[in-house]
């Protein structure tokens, strides 16, 4: 076939997972002793630990500890295979995916792309807010954080100064709660001892939510400390608010409030990441492959979808599993399974999801915390939370070097009581003089 | 006077320090129980440890254990201010600085803007090679060489794979031995793991000098010792060799010999990063302001010059001192202590280099150090050297944590035989089709 790019051909069917998220690599590390070639492709050549990027965001880790390097962890693994590339569609009918290096033979395909910010069609959103979906995103929202404090410093409009100190986190999910709360931390301990020169007082946090409570899909219990304890924290929740634009500067909510702000973090909202090449019937509102309870891609035999991309209606999920980690790490790990039953001839075994619970923090060592354990739930708040969370996040991190340097890290910050990797480094903006800044104020 | 920049009258005599290495950070330290007003204006707001960041090129050591932010480091300071920005030019007669974010009034101006590569005038080379003088320019090199490498996956010819594979390094100071040894360790020990798909072997490292020794400035014994290791290594090493041109993909050499590589890493000259302004007789060769023994810039009598920027002329070191860290740090204390006297009415004490010798790493538990102690010189080589080179470097970086991440890393790297620090994060290039690869050699 032409164009084939050059991998090895082992003689053994060969699983191409595209993606190497939770699920993507929980897969790849399940048919380790399966007898098939294991070729993984991302568009980076490492995984990176989301639920740990607003910390590489607020400067509390830095971005090294939440990366592992494909090639390093699987290293061991000789049926694994990884390719850096971007894909870019699927020809089904001859079984190779097309991408930036050539097209890839497969036996299976497992899509395992994730999901990238929902912007609900609004492009211009999409252009002047940030998201944290990336290890990228965080260091250049670091970088803009640090960046507007050093510009401040050389305006004199108190509305200029504020557009430049104040933040807008759109969505009261666990994403927005905690950069929410981290940003009050590093407002209260941090900021004023390394700008002397500018008022923190005058820093606003807004966090806006659609809904009526934060945290939606934690206990009522849950929401509702975190809603106190933000509000304690100085941080501004607007409840069944919307923005309804956002031009770069001002924000303007649907009850008619404007808020002025240079920095909008979005976290309202994620859709999932597909691939063109598949039919379209396959794809649901949301964008995610809709499968059945084995994973595979309705309509199709060799296609599987895992994590946040697919969606596997039942009963108690109508629109698919939340997308989280949970989900996306036991949907891989038993699509790794399955696939061995496939090959011995047996029946692949039906998903049930099993939840462990829920947790997000609200600043420097509070938490809360929904777990579920011997069929008790258990509301944890507070400190107790925040070491439940801190301890599964930490084993729950790829690498054990990775383990130790973020445990190292919070030890650290939380002795001192500072978060000290606030360095720009990488995509920045070098501050200008204050006729300037008033000129590019105009949108 | 118009255009002034916002900063804080103290009523005290203002040092305006331009550029925080480790000559422009000492002095501001140093600065610390003076009744003056230090502000330091710097492009970046950290400080890089520039002797380690090959390490951070070479996968060793991630970004973050290198560097401090000015803030940080000097929160405590309270005569101490601190702007982001690039200096553009120097008013003498009216006693500014012009920068990007306006004007900024001084009593005493300290350049302490360091050095930069020096191409001797070759463009191409420029445009062409990478340095190593940034923090960022360190993760570019990381990136390109593991880019590199996952390009290399998709071709066939063995020309375009060496031409990935292969690395020429040019100059053979400090800085070039030590990323040859790192590369050579890389390529035994790190690399084959993770690319089992690419034969090593056939990864060739030259170390291009145009003199007949390597690390020049050192004793005659680590010279021989560096050149015996890196060729047992498998370095390639080119005395008496310069290179006459470089296109992106083929070294023409003087001697007629061309060698392939897409990855030329400059290392074989760097002059100072002077700032207009002053009169252009008080520039050197090698673009180095002329300053007094009191580091008073020859002409003036309130600018300044420390470090790199800085040539102090004298019978031992006719075209200046080393461009190196001691020197720098020396200078930077001294002259701290020399405004103290002259606002004293004191006469300032001229400087002396207290020279305690040199060091330079060539792999994983090797070096070679020159240490004078006592009135003593002692030349150490292997491991002991590589102790005493690991001892200094960690107690001489800034910052309490970054000691403790360091010295935490190597121990790690030590242990595992491994650096794990093998992420393209930022700015690379994503792999293409081996056909786009042979229409990009064509430069």
């Amino acid at each position: 076939m032409e164009g084939l790019t050059k991998i090895d051909d082992l003689g053994k069917p060969r699983v191409v997972i595209v993606g190497g998220g939770f699920a993507g690599l929980e897969l790849a590390k399940a048919l380790a002793d399966v007898p098939v070639q294991v070729v993984l492709i991302d568009r980076q050549n490492y995984h990176a630990f989301q639920p740990l990027l607003y910390q590489v965001a607020t400067a509390g880790l830095d971005a090294d500890s939440v990366v592992s390097p494909f090639r390093k962890i699987l290293n061991g693994q000789t049926n694994f295979y990884f390719r850096l590339a971007e894909v870019q569609g699927i020809d089904e009918v001859s079984r190779v995916v097309e991408t930036s290096i050539g097209r890839v033979r497969y036996d299976y395909l497992v899509l395992a792309t994730g999901a990238e910010p929902n912007y609900f069609g609004d492009a211009q959103m999409a252009k002047n807010s940030i998201a944290l979906k990336s290890v990228e995103d965080a260091i250049e929202l670091r970088n803009t954080v640090l960046s507007n404090f050093e510009q401040a410093l050389q305006l004199g409009d108190m509305e200029q100064i504020n557009s430049l100190l104040d933040f807008v986190i759109v969505g009261g999910g666990p994403t927005g709660v905690e950069i929410a709360g981290a940003l009050s931390e590093l407002r209260k301990h941090v900021f004023p001892k390394d700008y002397r020169e500018l008022n923190f007082k005058e820093m606003d946090i807004h966090l806006i939510q659609s809904g009526p409570v934060l945290l939606k899909g934690m206990s009522a219990h849950a929401s509702q400390h975190a809603l106190e304890s933000l509000r304690k924290f100085g941080v501004q929740v607007w409840l069944e608010a919307r923005v309804k634009s956002y031009d770069g500067y001002t924000v303007t909510l649907n009850t008619g409030q404007k808020l002025i702000t240079r920095t909008l973090i979005w976290a309202a909202g994620v859709e999932g990441a597909p691939i063109g090449g598949l039919r379209p019937t396959c794809l649901l509102p949301g964008n995610r492959y809709c499968v059945d309870a084995c994973s595979r891609v309705v309509g199709y035999d060799r296609v599987f979808a895992i994590g946040d991309i697919a969606a596997m209606q039942s009963p108690a999920y109508p629109d698919g599993h939340p997308m989280v980690a949970q989900p996306a790490l036991q949907q891989g790990r038993l699509l790794g399974q399955n696939i061995a039953r496939l090959l011995n001839g047996q029946d692949p075994l039906p998903f049930t999801y099993d939840d462990k619970g829920a947790m997000a923090t609200i600043g420097r060592n509070h938490a809360v915390a929904d777990v579920k354990l011997f069929g008790q739930e258990f509301h944890l708040t507070g400190f107790l939370a925040w070491l439940a969370w801190s301890f599964i996040h930490v084993i729950s991190l790829v690498g054990f070097r990775n383990r130790l340097s973020v445990f190292f890290t919070w030890g650290w910050n939380y002795v001192t009581q500072d978060k000290g990797l606030r360095y720009i480094i990488g995509k920045s903006k070098t501050p200008v003089r204050e006729q300037e800044v008033a000129e590019k104020a105009v949108v």
